[in-house]
């Protein structure tokens, strides 16, 4: 790999590089506005992974996912700038948490979803009363439909990739679990983060900077775009198979993302759906926490690899937006009430 | 009501009086051996209360339930004193936390449960190597096969109503409800708890001693047994109709706890099937939380009377040992996953 090509040092100019400084500041600005989401532990889970696991439960975070973070401070930052309106295109949760973000400041919202969109998630920004746009089931067809509500409407777009806001703010997940391990007199070695469009795992990276933990990716068998995108050198499209992990449809990673991750991160696991759908699970009857497939891919690749990483692995547990019909169809065979 | 009769004042010899520095030594004694588990919000389950709710995870506690505290104290003090072994009757959390207690410790324990205990509560006890043995469905028949077993092997018994220990460390989880609390810099006008046999609601009593705020209790419509003891001005025997909340199917309150909550409950609310049902979904689906429906129960009551309990109220999600096929059976129609 070319040396500090793509790396930090060349993200934007001076101004919009992006560092720790900046999770902590976003840190600042969402106290108070966001849940302190609980670290979870689980003996059971513990025994599976042959390691402790810290689970951060952003399933529990306002929205239901960790995007909410991120989406409050950039629609917030673009509020004070004047704008008359926000659009942004998601596979959900970024559209949920900036339908949410927009109805609490006060402007108008258009939330573009693919058309296999999950039904909660469509749902949960329905109740917030902002627009929805549906487009194809990729990623290049969302885009074009926000490229042409932006031009249409004057409205701005919250990208969930490309936001410096976004990935700062999604990094205090990180940031936060970091801490609230140290409270307890313990430190990580390493965090499993899963990657979608690339925001977690690049705001995990920040967070994580000078922490002295290993930054570990988990991405579906069926959609490998930051293991295709390291091995391009670059964010390259995959041929986007078919996973539950609906939040980690995405099939190119950002290139905000990519420069800040790809040289930080110390190894990305691909997980096979069979595995995602054991994690779900186990979370569930376990943990007692409902998680979506995309928090559950992390959980996997923790289940499986993480006693290779060390004695202590944090799993950020992204969102528990998941349809009803799915988690009954993972359950062992409905039975009668006891 | 005849005043003191029964009352906490009329409670055993003066060693055997409880109070909220019981609670306070139970909860140093169980620090860091139990999980300090979060107290969640949610907004829609704030929505639907019509109040602000604080709910207390004890469905993340090891063992799944908040019994683990006062489990742990007990068997721990029998230890100490040379106990051969243990024997406990229960529904089923009370006997998973002296299973676990006792195999922590290495004593044997025996644990009596009735015909009908929910298949997962019998597996986690199965896990611990601990024995079983099954005895009807109401609390006489177990209790009767509790004094069989203490005869012939010398095993002490951990009761789960009428032990100080056991009352006491129930109290812990509440308390620590309270302090979680005030360390957001709120404080609670009111905490709800479900009635089984006694030990939860009492506790909450001895937690709540001074902290000014209102115990609530939460029991099945089917199974009114603190109602009745109310009404009767001692505990009895009612015949227990059936519920899904397993937990909460002891047909008598324990003296020990009657005495300790009867006057100081603002009041007991009873719910009905479907209530519990709703709750149960609601916790899942909306705060993304599974828990057992004897804590559904709580949460039932809640949803329906907080706001009139004032703008902050509490309720203790006692345990989250529920059988998967329950789950299914109360989820919206069972779907593809998409």
């Amino acid at each position: 790999m070319r040396e500090y090509e793509g790396g930090i040092a060349a993200v934007g100019t001076g101004e919009s590089r992006l560092g720790r400084d900046d999770v902590e500041r976003a840190a600042r600005r969402l106290a108070g506005r966001v849940w302190r989401t609980p670290v979870v532990r689980c003996d059971r889970l513990d025994a599976l992974a042959g390691t402790r696991l810290w689970l951060k439960a952003e399933n529990l975070q306002r929205g239901g996912s960790f995007k909410t973070r991120g989406a409050l401070l950039a629609v917030e930052r673009l509020a004070a700038a004047g704008s008359r309106g926000v659009v942004a295109q998601s596979t959900g949760n970024h559209a949920i948490a900036v339908a949410l973000a927009a109805r609490a400041i006060g402007l108008p919202a258009v939330l573009v979803l693919p058309e296999d969109a999950v039904p909660t998630k469509i749902d949960l920004i329905r109740e917030t009363g902002a627009e929805i746009a549906f487009a194809g089931t990729v990623l290049a067809e969302r885009t074009a439909m926000v490229e042409r509500i932006q031009e249409l409407r004057g409205y701005d777009v919250v990208d969930p990739y490309q936001d410096r806001d976004v990935v700062a703010g999604q990094g205090t997940a990180t940031a936060e679990l970091i801490a609230q391990i140290a409270a307890e007199g313990s430190r990580l070695d390493a965090v499993v983060v899963p990657i979608g469009g690339g925001s977690a795992i690049a705001g995990a990276c920040l967070a994580a900077a000078g922490e002295g933990l290993a930054v570990v990716g988990a991405e579906p068998d069926a959609v490998p775009a930051f293991t295709a995108a390291v091995r391009a050198g670059e964010p390259v499209t995959v041929p986007a198979g078919h996973t539950i992990a609906d939040g980690l449809r995405p099939d190119r990673i950002g290139s905000l993302p990519f420069d800040l991750a790809h040289r930080t991160v110390a190894s990305v696991i691909t997980v096979s759906e069979g595995a995602i759908e054991d994690a779900l699970r186990a979370a569930l009857l376990h943990a007692r926490l409902l998680i979506e497939p995309a928090a559950a891919t992390a959980l996997a690749a923790a289940l499986e690899h993480a006693s290779s990483f060390g004695a202590d692995v944090g799993v950020v547990l992204t969102g528990g937006n998941v349809e009803a019909g799915l988690v009954t169809s993972l359950l062992p065979g409905a039975g009668v009430p006891s």
